[in-house]
């Protein structure tokens, strides 16, 4: 790809480092997402698969494996995997959120039909299912079967949560892992054990990708309130006028006093907003200093994926590892 | 249950010979159904799981299991396994076919909302998934991702095939495997293979599964053309105003002429229906004879299910799985 010079951010560092692995990868996609009888799998697929994703957990997987001195092709498929099953989630996910626009293009549900999206989230599914039998691993297994389950149930709890003004930042924690942490997590965690590493490894690359999720997730959130919608291709206030309980709200509800809690009430949990609120609602915001609070979560969360990585050796990619981290939060710092 | 003595249709002598270990598989159905975090998910299931469904999948795998000798307990994983994974299915189907009932009761879909639909069903699935990593056998895993597989991508041929006049028998058989028979199969190949049953027996299990599945829906496909209501609980010709091509249409196309062509075409291709369609579609199924062509491929594959069973021991759930592949075609006898 020629970036080995010019890459500056980490993760086109880890691309360029993981170059000839990563085109492996891409290769074993195209090549499952191929139906024979149903040509309408890939059509659907490319565009998302294709769709100038940055294959971020995939590179977790094989620099989690590539550390740990693996020699082997099954990073590979567990590469894959992790990108079949991101994938299928994102399908899922636009059915859910009624959505019309990702990266910049239009929807596969928008494209197509909402049977598409949903069914062939599924089949992405189940060919992920496949590839990560190949590896032979039980262990890989139960660990993407643990990963599954916990996405499945933070985006039927993100559902059942939302609106609902009674969300702690417990719950917030528990579907930004749904969400977010929990294929992080799982897509270091594999690396380690394909790779047979010692269990402090094994456990240090699934703390850092759980807690490098977690940071992502809530820059994320944070920057609907406060980003530059140049950078992030959000507007401002997105969240608050689909009335997501994310964490800055959320910790302002908790700081709330009688008229707050109303306004949040009406808002949020009623629906009804009016010129102005959004306003109003930043100014909530600033007035408790979440936005503030919410940033040194983030942060706090970053250096604790940083520390994990203590337990892995010297090594190149430890290093990109660690500036990825930094760079995670930096459009927030 | 009390049905040993009063029982007489096959499913009901089966449900009674295996009672204690169809009580353990509803015990874990419930138990992993539970999500200590997102009651929604019971409440959705609930409805479905325990909707009166006959527990035939779980049945499958029980009674192959016990045929082949099984001593232990994974037979009860499988067994809520299967179920998992249909019930997932039939939560991805009504929001794909936008169904408003399912055995007689509003479906999920139309009681909670398509949202709760796609992401319960994800839950179930990744349920399904952790059960079956507990039975610690690569080769069931194996068999049940390549189920997956199968119906996830018949399920999307079939949306890809619907309306097409070129679909082929060929085309109809494979959907009609990734519909109904490839978790029948499935269900009844992982019985003999945790019972460790020896390679002609899985083999024959597999064949009687795949057999009695296509036989089951190819029964289903006929009886919306000349089912009675009041049995059947579905309106007669519902298949054609839905435009799907079931195996009676696609024979009777087969077999059209220049005007019977352009006659399809308008009422399935087009969708443009008029009063008196049904009735001209009836016609030429009869004209073609393919109503009772497609009777007798119901029948074929129902012998072929009983003679699959040829390979296995003798034994009373072998005369019941006979008796089974009978009931299934009895219908229309």
């Amino acid at each position: 790809m020629g970036l080995d010079e010019a890459a500056t951010k980490p993760h086109e560092q880890l691309a360029a480092h993981l170059t000839a692995k990563l085109d492996a990868v891409n290769e074993l996609i195209r090549k499952r997402m191929a139906s024979r009888h149903a040509p309408r799998i890939p059509e659907v697929t490319a565009h998302l698969v294709e769709a100038g994703g940055k294959r971020l957990r995939p590179m977790l997987t094989l620099a989690a494996a590539d550390m740990c001195g693996y020699g082997g092709e099954f990073d590979v498929h567990l590469a894959a995997t992790v990108e079949f099953i991101h994938t299928a989630t994102l399908l899922h996910d636009d059915v859910v959120d009624e959505s019309a626009q990702r990266r910049g293009r239009p929807t596969a549900n928008l494209l197509w039909d909402n049977k598409s999206s949903v069914l062939v989230g599924d089949y992405l599914f189940s060919r992920a299912f496949q590839l990560m039998v190949e590896t032979g691993s039980l262990r890989v297994l139960d660990i993407l079967a643990n990963a599954s389950a916990t996405i499945a149930e933070g985006e039927v709890l993100q559902l059942t949560a939302a609106r609902d003004l009674s969300t702690t930042e417990a719950i917030y924690l528990q579907i930004v892992r749904g969400k977010t942490a929990a294929l992080f997590s799982a897509a270091t965690e594999v690396g380690g054990v394909i790779a047979s590493a010692p269990e402090t490894q094994v456990r240090a690359l699934y703390e850092y990708g759980d807690a490098l999720g977690i940071a992502f997730q809530i820059v994320d959130d944070l920057l609907d309130y406060q980003g530059d919608m140049s950078v992030t291709g959000k507007n401002v206030g997105d969240d608050f006028r689909e009335r997501k309980l994310t964490l800055p709200v959320i910790k302002a509800i908790a700081a709330a006093d009688d008229d707050e809690r109303a306004f949040w009430r009406r808002t949020i949990e009623k629906g009804d907003q009016r010129d102005g609120d959004l306003d109003h609602a930043m100014a909530l915001l600033n007035a408790h200093d979440t936005l503030s609070q919410t940033r040194q979560d983030a942060l706090a969360w970053a250096e604790k994926a940083k520390s994990a990585l203590a337990a892995m050796p010297e090594h190149s990619l430890r290093t990109m590892l660690i500036d990825l981290a930094d760079y995670v939060v930096a459009r927030i710092s």
